[in-house]
């Protein structure tokens, strides 16, 4: 750190995204993108006429987006705030509910929550998964601090069932209890309609896997109006204009073309199903997983191992340092050919052989 | 606020952005926009092959736009970081480097500035412009806080010199001073230069004015190395692809584009006289102005007045809240067409005639 940086952040250890190589020359398979391109009607709507008016500001309002979220999920626009990815609408939600409250979370999940914890002085509670990488429910009913979990859960691909959430969330009302649904459309399913009931509720999703639109930033929560608007107190004085112009046209279409979302979401789900068979072939243990990713390790070899092998043979994976899942490596689920030439390398790599 | 905000942040009161209508039926000079559309290259850049590429993310280093920026500044790469607008920038700086420093800035600037104090939890110093409302630097000579200006001041458009920035960043070597230089191509000269010189200096620019990007969200800091360092610790710690793929890519060109950016600065500086002899004509009182904008007032009409009346003719300027400046509306420098019309409707409001 320098000399000028504020002392409440000496030491912070900010989060690490997965490898991004700009050449393309790998077959990449660890961020959990979309193997398929986005909606032709996003394609089709960034026309040239679109591209000359970013001379003006964008909406600050992402009106065309929200609506198109709020008429999607059946909410009131009023109930839909919309990000620069869900990262951004996680920091606002930190930093609106958080401070007298802590944020308590699983020890296995997204990586990005307990350094939001420490960006914003948020005291962090970490309650361990069981010992089938599971959450339990029960484990959080003593907590008076905020909840935030992601369903099906970052790293393990593992879901809760939504009476388990509605159980969290009435655990106690007091609490604020946020939902990363980050991976929710892949098999999972959504506690969007909960938060028309609760006012304790936030749903936080991103278009950057089930909508193939990593590269144009869109995330969005939905909530009540109270919290929304408290949301948007935050991004308001922050960065009102947070969303820019050709993202929201994007997303709005992205979410719109209902037809290309299925097609995709189940193709993935049928990947996903063949990349757990290859890698069960292989003698890997893989975690059952409703995500476009599966958490996968094999006695032979270790977590680091199997990265830096697959990089070496031009495939990306990602090994996460968690301590409890170093023996793992993710997979991102990808078109059946890449999970083909996966098998392929991991062949080679475990029993210098082919499948 | 809601029942879940947490305490620290009651009564925040965040920005107001100028009014966006979406239906472009407006001539808009309220938000400081360039009349004329991107750089040709961006244009081109933004193909549907690259729209195809939205299901990947962006590259998190933004190296493409960083280097572009380097190379105009003739920097190292080191010495930039690039973010979502300029807004996100300032954001960072403020959360990095303030905290146990508190931040001064003259009472009269841009409205964002006092809005970080309190998202953050910072002492705000407001230090009064000069009865011409210049800023003089020597009011800020005892100032142990950090300091930030906009040259060209934001609403005054009144720039300093290069010798007078140096005198505000020499001052005091333990404070840091940051220049918001989101007006500085349109006449005033930039302090880049200095922060190769000075590791208590930030300079922050915007692409929305110069560059004709205001919709692509694109702003940077040039700084010592340290200085970007930390910034790029928060950026990781708060948003790490802040940037999305589309516009690194609109960043880069329009910056690489010498030719387009001299001449839509030239055209604007022209029509900058052109606006300030009609409305000298029509008889108001007009600021010294570098920037892409004026701040005007009559004493017939009061500012509240004159942007209430343009804008049922179809004309948005900004009338600003601040005390000091109440009598004043800031009118975007639009072009000569879009400055005759609004000069006639000025007439007619005026004294219900042409001029």
């Amino acid at each position: 750190m320098g000399r000028f940086l504020d002392e409440s952040l000496a030491g912070i250890l900010p989060y690490t995204p997965g490898e991004q190589p700009q050449d393309m020359q790998y077959i990449k398979l660890n961020t959990n993108e979309s193997p398929y391109p986005p909606s032709q009607s996003v394609i089709d709507a960034i026309s040239c006429d679109e591209v000359q008016k970013l001379r003006l500001y964008s909406d600050p309002s992402t009106k065309l987006l929200d609506q198109a979220i709020a008429d999607y999920y059946r909410v009131d626009i009023s109930n839909v705030i919309s990000g620069n990815g869900s990262d951004e609408i996680l920091a606002f939600v930190f930093k609106a509910f958080c401070g007298k409250k802590g944020m308590a979370c699983p020890d296995v999940t997204y990586g990005f929550y307990p350094v939001f914890c420490q960006l914003f002085g948020i005291k962090y509670i970490s309650v361990p998964l069981d010992d089938n990488f599971c959450i339990n429910v029960d484990d959080y009913k003593d907590i008076q601090d905020n909840v935030i979990i992601a369903n099906p859960n970052a790293q393990t691909g593992i879901c809760l069932g939504l009476d388990e959430i509605e159980k969290l969330v009435c655990q106690n009302k007091n609490r604020l209890v946020v939902v990363d649904e980050a991976y929710v459309d892949f098999g999972a399913q959504t506690a969007v309609p909960l938060t028309q009931k609760y006012d304790n509720l936030i749903v936080v999703q991103t278009m950057s896997k089930s909508r193939q639109l990593a590269g144009a930033r869109v995330g969005f929560a939905v909530a009540c109006e109270s919290l929304i608007n408290d949301l948007k107190t935050i991004k308001f004085s922050f960065n009102p204009y947070n969303v820019n112009r050709l993202s929201t046209i994007a997303g709005a279409m992205a979410i719109k073309d209902h037809d290309y979302f299925d097609e995709c979401c189940d193709k993935i789900k049928l990947s996903r199903k063949y990349l757990v068979d290859c890698l069960e072939k292989l003698g890997f243990l893989v975690l059952p997983s409703k995500a476009n990713f599966v958490l996968a390790k094999h006695e032979k070899m270790s977590g680091q191992e199997v990265y830096a092998k697959l990089k070496q043979k031009g495939i990306l994976v990602r090994h996460l340092g968690d301590e409890r899942i170093k023996d793992f490596v993710r997979i991102t689920v990808g078109t059946n050919e890449q999970i083909k030439q996966l098998a392929y390398t991991l062949s080679g790599i475990l029993f210098g052989e082919k499948i």
